[in-house]
C-alpha cells in the first residue's frame, strides 16, 4: 500500500469564499503515483469546509443566502461561542456543508461524475488555513 | 491491496425519492472478495445524495416536509442558480444529506449498525443517475 | 495491508450530549500499530452522530440551540415518524450534523488540524449506544 500527503494554504480576502480546488487535487494524485485507491480531502479548520458541488457562480449566490438564512452571522452576540470571538455562525455553516470529502482513485484519475467539482468553503476567512489531501492505494 | 468499482444506474419516476440500496450495495462487496477494508458509497451527481438512516417511511416523509422547509422547491426564481434550470434547492438539499458514505468492511461484510440502512436520496429526478461503489481493501 | 476495528460504547445520561472522543481514538490508533492510512469513525445508530468541530462549551451550547430551531424536538407529534416513537427530531439533527468523519492517518497520528476535535454528538440518549473505528494501512 502507497500513501500520499500534501496541504493546501489558504488566506481569502473575504469572510466567505468557495475555491474550487479540483485541479489541484488532481495534480496532487499525478505526484501520488496511486493508480487505485480513495483520496481524502479535509478542512483542517473548523470554520472551513470541503465540499462536492456545481461550480456555476448562481449556486455559490444561494449557498451564501441560504447559510446566512440557516445561521446568520450577525448580530455576533446571538452566539455563545461570540465571547473572544465573532465566528460562531462560520462553526455552524461548516456542519451544513461538511468538513470532508472522499474521492475515488481510479486509474490514476479522481473518479468523479460528469459535473462534480471540488469546493474548499470559507465561512471565516482573511486568515491562513489548510486543507489536508491524504491519498491510499496502489 | 484489492480495489472493486461498481456503478450503480437509477432514474426516479418523482422529482424526489428515497430508495434503500443496502442489499445492492452488500452484493457487490460480496463480488468484490474483499474481507477487510472500506466501502466508499457516493452519489455521482450533485442534486442526489447517499445517506444512512433508518427504513422508516413516516421517517422519509419527515424528510421530504423537513427538506421543503430548509429548501423549498417553489418559487423556482427564488434561486440565482434556476436561470436555464429549475433544480437550485435540489443542489441544497443534498448539501443537507450529504454526498457520501464510507462504511467499514468487517469479515467480508458492511460493518452497519443493527438499524443502518444506506439510501439514495434523489432530489432532482426523472432523469439517468449514478451511484458509485468503490472498495478497498484485502 | 492491516486494518483494525475497535467499538466504542456510550449510555448518555441525558437526551442529547456532545463528548469529545479524541483521546479515545488516538488510543485505539496507537493499540492498531497502523502508521499510514485512514482511519473511519461512524456512529452505529441513525440518531447520534460523529463530527469534528471545537471542544468549546459556549459552541456546544449553540449547537443545542440551533439544532432545536432547525428540526424541534416538541411537540413529537408533528413527525410522521412518532408513532410509537419520539425521536423523529434525533434522525433530523443528525443528518446535519452528519453520521461519520475520515481522518487520515500519519506517521502513526491522527492527522488533524490545531483545533480539530473528534465529537460523538448524542440526540436519542439514555440507552446503550455505540460508535465504530475502522482503521486501514500500514
Amino acid at each position: 500500500m502507497k500513501s500520499y500527503r500534501k496541504e493546501l494554504w489558504f488566506e481569502t480576502a473575504t469572510r466567505r469564499a468557495y475555491i474550487n480546488i479540483s485541479t489541484q487535487i488532481a495534480t496532487i494524485l499525478q505526484e501520488s503515483g496511486i493508480k487505485e485507491g480513495l483520496c481524502l480531502v479535509n478542512a483542517m479548520h473548523i470554520t472551513a469546509s470541503v465540499f462536492i458541488n456545481d461550480d456555476e457562480s448562481g449556486l455559490h449566490k444561494d449557498f451564501e443566502i441560504w447559510l446566512e438564512k440557516l445561521a446568520p452571522e450577525k448580530p455576533h452576540n446571538q452566539y455563545n461561542h461570540n465571547g473572544y470571538e465573532d465566528n460562531g455562525d462560520a462553526h455552524l455553516k461548516r456542519s451544513v456543508m461538511g468538513r470532508e470529502v472522499v474521492v475515488a482513485v481510479t486509474d490514476g484519475k479522481l473518479d468523479l461524475g460528469p459535473w462534480e467539482q471540488i469546493f474548499y468553503g470559507e465561512f471565516d476567512g482573511k486568515r491562513k488555513k489548510r486543507v489536508l489531501v491524504k491519498i491510499i492505494g496502489e
